[in-house]
């Protein structure tokens, strides 16, 4: 038990959850409506770093910006039949307005962006067609919300694409997974199962859904960023089409990919965070480097001058550091706040650390302290960047060991139980498995989460359920 | 007349305006919402640009970002009697829910914010307690909407301060003002006149209000950043309170800023553009330099390796350059695209440049073309700034043009005329003015902007209404 934290990560994950968004400020919960909530400074500095590094990745592969209007007219939201039918229990409605038209808060903005995608396309010339937007979305969610994973208002990103064939359309599925292996993964440090979801669990509106499966410490399931072959099923409730290169006119291919930042951030904490609070990923933490003058009245002014020295050569270097001056903190209570916050690297700077021309360096996720020589400051660079690593290669072995082949419904149970998820051999992910995946959620209370989006395993054997010949290797677990 | 546009600026401001947006693609107004505009690609990263500025001014300066949420219950927003009165007529409220409170999208978030600053603020030590979000905000606007310049959804930021003292406080919005000089003035070359409002005319719950006037080409005044002394009046409604070094509970002082982005695009378009479109500072351009290859069939190959090579090093000193690799479009095409789009300096090159290691620089504002030798193509960093000191003084130049000393109220009407605004010594900005203020609007149909609200102007004479003795220096003119 730490000073810090009441309970340890892996005996109450979900209270340990709770009190490190509060502890390390991310979140306050004591916002006066139901599902909504306050990011605080530390967290919405993060969201900033996260923000930048997904908007960078999806510029870099043809998106650009835009901002569509938070406001989405009923009649738009009804052309879609099967994306009103998923969505209309979900949305906020605004209070009408006599001779206005019925406005919803979006909930997601395909049916704000593609009547505009209509008037924008012209000819095979404007293809592909790749716009994004950060936005803030408002789903009215019935089940219970928790901050950053489940809230009625939640930050995200949308990239809606458009394409003259289906083939480049399901390309684009393809980079959407690997955006997502090259920042959640790579960057942010969050190991993923690119799940192809069943049939009947598609996203409203879509041809497929494939969707980024972070098993959570709890052995728990949570969706990150999914992405749709929505097909032709809005470019002709829309009337988004293009002229060839024939002159023929045709509908688009459309994809859409929603990255959503602040559950995204959610999984980092999960992810990484011990038992004494937060442990961010340098390349995302605000401060990179804390540093933590330890003084007295009499030399004071000598240290304050050094470590603004250590700071400004920091940060010349392009490392995110800051000094902790405040005088009501011992240095203790400093270095347990910091802690707490998750940031990668602490120099503790006093008397003697001058003398020795050196400093003591804390690094957050082994909790080891080194000397480190005042002449090679500049070293953390390379040292945050091992620390990453690290953080990836534990998240790895983390989630190479939650999955487990399972052939009988018993170890299927028995592999939930202990908190993993299993991978089983299964009839259909088309209609006629949905008897099969009901049986596994009546039985087990687990749901059929998909087969891999981008590689297809073969079964050998046969449906774990029903014994016919299975066509799909699938991953069964439970879900936020 | 210009090929792109079928209006001059000066000659029609308002068709000028609306043709710019639309064929620079700043924004489509073909949503079908009233009042509420897409932001197309160009416009969108040209507002992140100026987000970033003024986001690093006000970090700079000590505030701290955070994300509140969108919607604000009913009852917070009746505890402050004369903002609710002030702001009520502009509120878009949800569909109300059984068993859930009545919520408004915020049209400001003074009632958001504060709510939770009475639970994070304790002690003198919390002090000065500096936040601030970037968000989109909602007004019910039944005045005529414009883009960018009247919307009913806006992009802005909001920083709400809290202190121990009025002083302090009364040095904030003194800050503020600083910070719109800083960032407004002498990076987006908006040059403004911080009016202290009358108190009629004081943001609702505000002890006082110092809005910044810009004077816009048909000579009519917008009103950008406004800061605000709350005083005790929130602090009091939310119970702000914070111990002071004696143990004793007081209320905090509170100031609020509001810089609204997408509204000071508005005025970075309507000052500096031109007959031929947009010009764009180059500290906020997407694009500082575009390059614009001359190739035939033949040196294809040979042209674009070496357009490339300048864009890496454009790139490697920190400037942003892209090159137009487009076939659809001829160079000319292109060149007048580009102009239409304001960047600021267009790089041609093609067979004869590369013989004699130059390249052909066009530069935006002056729409002079020059020879720059290939090999100080870095030297576009300093032109960059050069450029932005000249789109500065000629909008310094444009603003000091435009004041009038007026002695009469048949001057002040010929200054208006002469899309002026008038200085005129006036009785007074407190509630004794009132009935002269309207006397002014009913005869001239203008309105007292206010006085400077950084230096005191000392009147000499009477008022220009009454004719007993003035005491302030008004600003008068016409407003969006």
């Amino acid at each position: 038990m730490t000073k810090g934290l009441s309970v340890k990560k892996d005996e109450n994950f979900s209270k340990w959850y709770s009190e490190v968004l509060e502890k390390a400020e991310i979140t306050d919960l004591r916002y006066n409506v139901k599902g909504f909530v306050v990011i605080r400074p530390w967290g919405a500095m993060i969201l900033e770093e996260m923000y930048k590094l997904y908007e960078q990745a999806l510029q870099k592969r043809g998106h650009k910006p835009s901002f569509f209007p938070t406001v989405i007219p009923k009649k738009n939201f009804e052309k879609e039949a099967e994306h009103v039918k998923g969505f209309t229990p979900e949305v906020f409605w605004l209070k009408k307005v006599k001779g206005e038209d019925e406005l919803a808060l979006r909930p997601t903005s395909e049916t704000a962006m593609y009547q505009m995608y209509s008037l924008w396309i012209r000819s095979w010339r404007d293809l592909p067609f790749k716009l994004y937007q950060r936005a803030n979305v408002f789903r009215y969610e019935t089940k219970a919300t928790r901050p950053l994973i489940r809230a009625r208002e939640f930050y995200w990103i949308e990239a809606h694409d458009c394409f003259a064939t289906k083939e480049e359309a399901e390309e684009q599925v393809q980079e959407d997974i690997r955006t997502t292996e090259e920042v959640m993964h790579q960057k942010f440090g969050i190991p993923f199962l690119p799940m192809k979801r069943p049939i009947w669990d598609k996203f409203a509106g879509a041809e497929y859904t494939i969707g980024s499966d972070v098993i959570m410490p709890d052995g728990k399931l949570l969706q990150q960023p999914s992405t749709h072959l929505l097909g032709q099923h809005f470019s002709k409730a829309f009337n988004v089409k293009f002229k060839n290169k024939e002159g023929k006119e045709e509908y688009v291919w459309q994809t859409c990919y929603g990255p959503a930042i602040s559950r995204i951030l959610a999984s980092v904490i999960s992810q990484h965070g011990d038992n004494f609070g937060l442990i961010l990923p340098f390349i995302i933490s605000p401060i990179q480097v804390i540093i933590v003058p330890i003084f007295t009245k009499q030399n004071k002014e000598k240290i304050i001058k050094e470590v603004k020295k250590i700071k400004d050569e920091l940060i010349d270097k392009g490392i995110k550091a800051e000094i902790d001056l405040r005088e009501e903190k011992r240095p203790g209570e400093k270095y347990y706040e910091w802690e707490l916050k998750g940031v990668p690297f602490r120099i503790e700077l006093g008397e003697k650390e001058i003398e020795n021309k050196e400093a003591t360096l804390f690094i957050r996720d082994t909790r080891k302290k080194e000397k480190i020589s005042l002449k090679e400051i500049g070293k953390i660079k390379k040292l945050g960047e091992e620390y990453d690593k690290r953080l990836l290669k534990k998240a790895d072995d983390f989630m190479k060991d939650r999955i487990i082949e399972c052939k009988t419904l018993k170890e299927i149970e028995e592999a939930l139980k202990e908190k993993k998820i299993a991978k089983v051999e299964f009839c259909s992910t088309e209609k006629e498995g949905i008897s099969c995946a009901e049986v596994i959620e009546k039985e087990i209370g687990a749901e059929i989460r998909g087969t891999l989006g981008n590689k297809k395993e073969i079964p050998k054997g046969n449906c774990i359920v029903c014994g016919k010949k299975a066509k799909e290797v699938v991953y069964i677990g439970r879900s936020y």
